[in-house]
């Protein structure tokens, strides 16, 4: 990972704010937890709630007080200032079918681009109270603690995560069954919850598909300051563009069998 | 579901006794958790912890102590007085993978069956705190609050659930496509905790394949005391024998329309 054109002395402050307004958006989602919130679909078929909006509005009004002229990507609310040096990316509840359905497994996250870049990521489950902070030049953390991914250089000892196989078409469910035939076990669900497992070192790839800026971008700082790499399916970076197809491992050299079981 | 052999006003006292014992299982659960703790393979090759051991030990000599009687079938070490009136039902860890690869989803399973049928069920999970207890004869309740399931009578309008595709045969998997293509929506993962959030009125339907006496005996009562039905695909009910594949419903009036096609 590289700062792109951000000063690494100014990484800590944007950290301080990346954790801060996730955590405290954290209210908002304790309180419609489980309640009967009403659920709108999307154009693009995905579920969207009150709680959806209300973290991101609750976000969005915190960076336009702390970082006032960083540009903003967010799912709920769109794009300003997409050309600002610092772009903040922001998924107000990523899983929010776990959301909806009362499983504590989704997750508030937030990222800041500098270029290209993903320069730090934040995932903060508020239920459990997990948070995942990872940023250029520092290791990342769980709840306060570093941590690191675990040795895995083979895919047949491999644990795999994916979040659901309704999200891929034909071409990628074929790839992800090569992949998934070749690990040792494979669990599924957990959205953003597989990434930071696999930054802890308690799971060895997450992959997925369908995935938009604002689904990857916190989770790649998050993976690679803990020792992992975490690409798009053709082994490109993740960065603004990227996507859909996203696959994390903790161990650096199980990166080119899982990626050529992907791609071939 | 009728109480077998179980006199009614024993109900309560066998409750309190398997809710102690779930819940004070707690402790063990929270002390392995996202530790590095060894996985075993079973024979039927799914994995196995420390934590499940020491979890269905501890709760095997609670009933030793309060009900020496009974009998007792458990997941880890076996069946004792299995012709006994009231037969205990021990899942220590309903989804090993999920507590292997540190997902706070698993959880403590307890029913007791009154000859073929549960009439008791507790689903703890201990890292989240989630409660769930279903008995003949009182409601179901959550953390202590009787829960009911949701109207939903059309599987169209459905948010159905289901553990994992790999544990699906061929045969299977096209009848569950079917389900899941008449759905709203379908999330994966959750183990025994998709049965608890049936019971509270946020998913619509669960459904599992491979599951033996252990899996289901305890979430039986606990669906159909919130006004849920759970049976076999073939319809026919989940008592002593029963399984591998099962189906719960929050709405009665959905059960034809789900059986229907997983059946056909």
């Amino acid at each position: 990972m590289t700062p792109g054109a951000c000063p690494p002395g100014l990484v800590p402050e944007l950290v301080d704010v990346a954790r801060g307004l996730a955590t405290a958006a954290g209210d908002i989602a304790r309180r419609h937890f489980r309640q009967k919130v009403a659920v709108d679909t999307k154009a693009d078929d995905s579920p969207v709630t009150i709680a959806d909006r209300e973290i991101e509005a609750f976000i969005r009004e915190g960076l336009a007080r702390q970082r006032p002229g960083d540009g903003i990507i967010g799912e709920e609310y769109g794009i300003e200032r997409s050309e600002a040096e610092l772009v903040w990316v922001i998924d107000p509840i990523d899983g929010t079918r776990a959301f909806i359905t009362g499983r504590p497994s989704f997750g508030t996250l937030i990222a800041c681009l500098a270029g290209d870049t993903p320069v730090l990521g934040v995932i903060y489950q508020p239920i459990v109270g997990d948070l995942w902070v990872g940023a250029t030049g520092q290791p990342t953390t769980h709840n306060g603690t570093a941590v690191t991914t675990r040795a895995c250089p083979k895919l047949a000892q491999a644990r795999i995560g994916t979040t659901s196989p309704a999200t891929m078409n034909d071409g990628e469910k074929a790839a992800f069954t090569k992949l998934s035939a070749g690990a040792l076990d494979t669990i599924y669900g957990g959205d953003c919850y597989n990434y930071g497992l696999v930054a802890s070192g308690f799971l060895d790839v997450a992959v997925d598909c369908s995935m938009q800026i604002y689904d990857y971008a916190a989770l790649v700082p998050v993976v690679e300051g803990a020792g992992g790499r975490m690409v798009q399916w053709s082994g490109a970076p993740l960065g603004r563009s990227g996507g859909p197809r996203v696959l994390a491992v903790g161990d650096p050299a199980l990166l080119a069998e899982a990626l050529r079981l992907v791609a071939g």
